[in-house]
Order: structure tokens, then C-alpha cells, then sequence
């Protein structure tokens, strides 16, 4: 590496992204939580319908208006506590490099996604992991540690990931109340949430100026490729990032117009995030019944327990992906002994469970 | 603003981006340098022959593996020396990211394009404007300055924009062997340069570990909306880039497939390169006549003067405005009695002739 590289970043590694092998046809890929279901056919109908060459020629609309008021309008707040972002992970880093200083701390629940200290090491912050135990509620510390630490963003994700376990509003209020800095609460797979939780985090936003939620369309609306998320906030934490710290035209036009046919069918994603959760169901019963204990998960993924005398986390990730299934396996002391799964299709959790049963029993 | 704000955020100016018109209809945009004919035809056909629902709802190649290795192919590189960014936007701010320290110094020939300061800012940069003369050459003492500030990052345009001068391989060279730090040259719009100069830039980089060369398909492919633009350096200064800083998934596969079906028809690119550089001579003649004068443009601008009795640049720029043609209007000591604008197709640079005939004589 050149010399000319900051010392922050020589001394940091990169992310490590689920494996996407390139051909995608006789596999079962249930290792990046992509939704099983296609998108919306508006979302197609939309893209065969672009007016193509005008609109590839000329650049987006760079506050991507009509998306950002469909966005507000379903979460019901105002254009001004929304930014639509590139995908989530232009959301996370848009947190630090408009709120955190270098050398400023950085907090999380740990272990969750894995790109939070990556960004913050990028950043030149101070990453301050707050460790889960089993069972994967909030540390009863998490507060208190985020002050001590004087944490100027602290992150969680719910539901949870890997585990998918779920936090009420309760909870996320009163650490949020108790915050030093910003409170980010990572939303991506909130779609899958159960309804009749009543989950409305947007409520969080009127009694909170320090709170950020992010929200992304890869999962829940089938738009993995496309790249589209968004952070919602109080005007006063969202303005900066719209107008300074994003890249200008940071979402394409095609995009823009994708993400609004999907948002405007709102039946559609009901039928497929209803869909998911009785495969859910189904699958947690299924791979408990083969051994493969998991905690309930609110999301699209199950984190299930390896306790077989035949195979151990590791050998059945490999096993599965000799027959074409991938799974997610992470390096990690509370995981080593787990595997995060996504929900696939009927087809794709039936083939994963009888290849499951055939390497365990 | 919220006082969580970083002190660096909350003091900056964002960046103005020209203005884009949301019915595009009967307007003649000449004010954001778009190319003013559509993508290859291999694009659109690309754009329709996707296998979209399975393409969008999966996660792209990280590492745009096809796309990447067509750009290294076309710039007579490997794909080691390429990352594929969002935009060329994308590449200036992770040129920032990975090797410039909040507080170290960045320098540019100023005025450029004017993202530069901000993007320094928003990294907390030491911004050190190196001033042009009319003339626009690059500043006599611009590699003196950069040494005297010790930069560890210096922006150059070639063709200069906004003036569409340009600066030999022989200048450069000499610039990039006494720089202190990076010297990163901007190439948004190289592919209007006139074959016969010979110019191929990425020569530079078997010479020098401490060039970046910046392109982008937005200009040259017609490929504005899609958000395609690459670095191009050593290994030693792309692999932190690639593997560390850049955002994982921050290009989609639809942009990656019409980049490399718009990058697979050079032959359709140099005729309408050729086109534009026709269309730029004419225009250039006609405004002259006008009495308009202006710098030679290797670009697909112009950089041109008002010098009339009956309006200043700022009221030409707003009466054009009024018939619905845009051009580019800079509050800037050096650029205030000037006006930029983008060379259109033949039947947009004639209305804009007879438009500006019509409120000057």
C-alpha cells in the first residue's frame, strides 16, 4: 500500500460482504438477506416503460423530490426529515461524516452489522463495541455505556441482526432520551416485523431531535440492486446531510422512478412480507425439529444453533455449499456455534432443510 | 442546525449544482454539460434485454468485476488500476477520504470545478486555492505552491473547466513529478479532446505512483443519469479504494451492464465526439461573430465573453432564462463578465445563436 494512504486507513480492514457468486442460476442463496419474492410488477411495468433515452442522458433530480415525498407520505412526516440515500450504507456513512469528529466515540450493541466499526475506522473514530450476551437484549449497560463513553452516535438495529430478535418502542425510547449524541436506529429489516407489534418508530422522531432512522429498500421491497435507502430525522439532523455532506446527484433517475412504483404498491409488499413471515414460521419449526434451535426473529433471516455430534457451524456452512445452498457464517465468539439464514422461498427452505437433514443426521 | 453538527458541516457551504428543470420538454438545457445525443443504441437495447426481476432484487457485483475489466481493457491498464465510483463525484470524494488527513492541505487551479473546496471541507481540509489568470494556463507557480503547502492533494482539470483549455501530457508530467502528495487529474471531459493532440494520460501512470486520473461516463457516453465514473491509478493507491473506503455495493448491476454495453461501441462514442467537436467550432465562429470571444475549448463548452453595450453576462444568462434556454451563469471575480455553455446539438446551438443575437444587438 502507498505511503500516501492515511495511517487510519492502512491500519483498518475493509468489509467483508457476503459471498455473491456470479452465477446465480442453480443456486439457493440464503446468505444476504435478499428478499425471495420479485419486486412489484409496477416496478418492472415502470422500467419498461422509462423514457430511456432522455432520462440516461441528462441528470437526476438531485433532492430525488417525488421519491422523498412518497417516502414522507408512508412514514408520515415532511420531505424535510427525509434524505434518500444509496442504499443504507450511504446513510451510515453520511451519520458519521456529518455528526462525528475524528477521535470522537462511536458506539453499537456488538455483535451486529459488521460494516458499523468499518465505517467508523474510516472515519477516524473511536469504536466503542458494547458486547451482547445470549439471548440478545439491548446490554442492560448499553445507556450507561454510551454515556460514559460520551458517544457522539451509537447505533442499533431492529430487529436484530443476525439474531433477528426485537425491541420495543419503550426500549429505544428511553435509551434515546438518555443519549449523549445520536441515537441511529437501523430499520432495514423492520419491514419484516410482525403488524400486529405496533411498531411506529417514526413516533420517535416528535419526541426526539436526536434520533435517526434508517430505513432501505434492498429487503423489504426486493430493490437489492438498486440502491436505494433513506435516513429520517428532525429537520435539524437531516438538512446538513441533504444540503452538504451527500454527493450531489448521489440517486439516479432510474432509480428514483423504481423506487416510487414500488413504494406506490403498498398490497403487494403487504402480501410478500406476510408471505415471509409464515415462512419464517414454518422454517424456525422446521430447523427446530431437526436440532437447529433459533431465538423468534422479527426478520427475514433466522439465526440457527449448531448442536450436532456430526458437524459443527463451519463444516455444515461448507457441507451446504458443496450442494449449492449458501448460508452466512461469522467468525465471531457468540456466533461461531450459529448460522444466519435467510427466509427463502417454500421451494428454497424445503431444499435447505432436507439438505440440512441429510448432513446432520 | 442541530448543534450535534460537526463545526466543519455546520460553518460550509454545500455544493450549488446548475440548475436542472423538472419538465424538460420545450427547454434547450445548455447548462450542466450533458451530452446533447442519446446513449449507443447497445445501451438501450442493454436496458431492455435485462433479466430484471431477478437483476434487481439481488445485490450487485461489488467489485463490477465485467465493467471494470472493459475500462482497465480500454485504458490499456489492468483492473487493478481501476474503481469503478457513483459518478465521478464519487471518485473526488474518496480521493479525500483515503489519503487526505483532516487538516493537511489540499490545493486546486482556481476556478475549477467548484466541488473541490467543498468536498475538502466536508473531509476538514485545509483548502488552498492556487489562482488562475485570463489566459488559463495553469498558474506559473502552481507547483511551487503545492510544495510550499506541502499538499497532499492537488486537483487539476484537463480540459479546464470552465475555460476548455488544455494542458499537454509534457505539463502534467512535470507537475506530477514535483508534487508533494497526489496530483489528481480531472478528466470529466477528455473524450472532446481532438484526436490529433494525442493525448492518452494513462502514460502518467507508469511514470508516476502519486497520479489519479479521474473519467466518467456522464459526459462523453451520454450516460449522466446512471452515475458511472472510474479512478484510474497504481495499484498501491486503487487497492485501499477498493478494498476499504469505497462504499461495498456502490454501483448497481443495471448501471454495470449499460456502462459496459456504452463502453462496448466506441464506435458510436467517436462519432458523436467527433459531432460535438464540429458543433463547438461552429458555435464558437458564431458567437464570436457576435462579438462574444472566447478561449479555445477542447471540452464540450464554451467559455464565452460578454462585451456588449446592452447587457452584462448576469442579464444575458437571465434573458436566455426567459426563453427557455439554460446556460451557466458563475458569481466568480474571474468569470463574472462570462458565460458557460454547453455546445447542444445543431438546431440547439442555432436557437441559442438567434437568441442571443436577438437580446444583444
Amino acid at each position: 500500500m502507498s505511503k500516501l494512504v492515511r495511517k487510519n486507513i492502512a491500519s483498518m480492514e475493509g468489509y467483508s460482504w457476503g459471498e455473491q457468486p456470479k452465477n446465480n442460476t442453480n443456486l439457493i442463496k440464503l446468505n444476504t438477506n435478499e428478499n425471495p419474492y420479485p419486486p412489484s410488477p409496477l416496478v418492472i411495468q415502470a422500467l419498461q416503460t422509462l423514457h430511456a433515452d432522455e432520462l440516461i442522458r441528462t441528470y437526476p433530480d438531485p433532492l430525488a423530490d417525488e421519491l422523498r415525498a412518497e417516502v414522507a407520505k408512508l412514514n408520515q412526516v415532511t420531505d424535510k426529515n427525509i434524505v434518500i440515500t444509496n442504499g443504507g450504507d450511504e446513510g451510515l456513512r453520511l451519520s458519521l461524516t456529518t455528526f462525528v469528529d475524528p477521535g470522537e466515540n462511536v458506539c453499537f450493541a456488538d455483535p451486529s452489522y459488521s460494516l458499523y466499526p468499518v465505517l467508523a475506522a474510516i472515519q477516524d473514530a473511536s469504536i466503542k463495541p458494547i458486547a451482547y450476551s445470549e439471548g440478545w437484549e439491548i446490554p442492560e449497560a448499553f445507556s450507561k455505556e454510551i454515556n460514559s463513553h460520551n458517544a457522539k452516535m451509537s447505533y442499533l438495529v431492529n430487529p436484530h441482526a443476525p439474531s433477528g430478535n426485537f425491541y420495543s418502542l419503550d426500549t429505544l425510547d428511553k435509551i434515546a432520551q438518555s443519549a449523549p449524541g445520536i441515537l441511529l436506529i437501523d430499520e432495514a429489516y423492520a419491514d419484516f416485523i410482525d403488524p400486529s407489534l405496533n411498531y411506529r418508530s417514526a413516533d420517535l422522531l416528535k419526541k426526539h431531535d436526536n434520533v435517526l432512522i434508517l430505513r432501505t429498500f434492498s429487503k423489504g421491497y426486493s430493490l437489492a440492486d438498486l440502491r436505494l435507502g433513506y435516513l429520517m430525522g428532525s429537520e435539524a439532523l437531516i438538512s446538513p446531510i441533504t444540503s452538504k455532506t451527500r454527493d450531489s446527484y448521489n440517486i439516479g433517475s432510474i432509480q428514483q422512478k423504481l423506487g416510487v412504483a414500488a413504494i406506490s404498491d403498498q398490497e403487494y409488499s403487504r402480501k410478500i412480507w406476510n408471505q415471509i413471515r409464515e415462512n419464517r414460521t414454518y422454517l424456525r419449526k422446521s430447523l427446530t425439529a431437526l436440532g437447529l434451535n433459533s431465538h423468534p426473529s422479527q426478520s427475514n433471516f433466522i439465526l440457527a444453533e449448531i448442536d450436532s455430534q456430526k458437524v459443527d457451524a463451519h463444516s455444515l456452512y461448507l457441507s451446504l455449499k458443496e450442494e449449492q445452498i449458501f448460508v452466512r457464517y461469522f467468525q465471531n465468539e457468540l456466533l461461531k456455534n450459529k448460522l444466519r439464514i435467510t427466509v427463502g422461498t417454500e421451494e428454497q427452505n424445503e431444499s435447505l432443510i432436507k439438505a440440512i437433514e441429510r448432513i446432520t443426521q
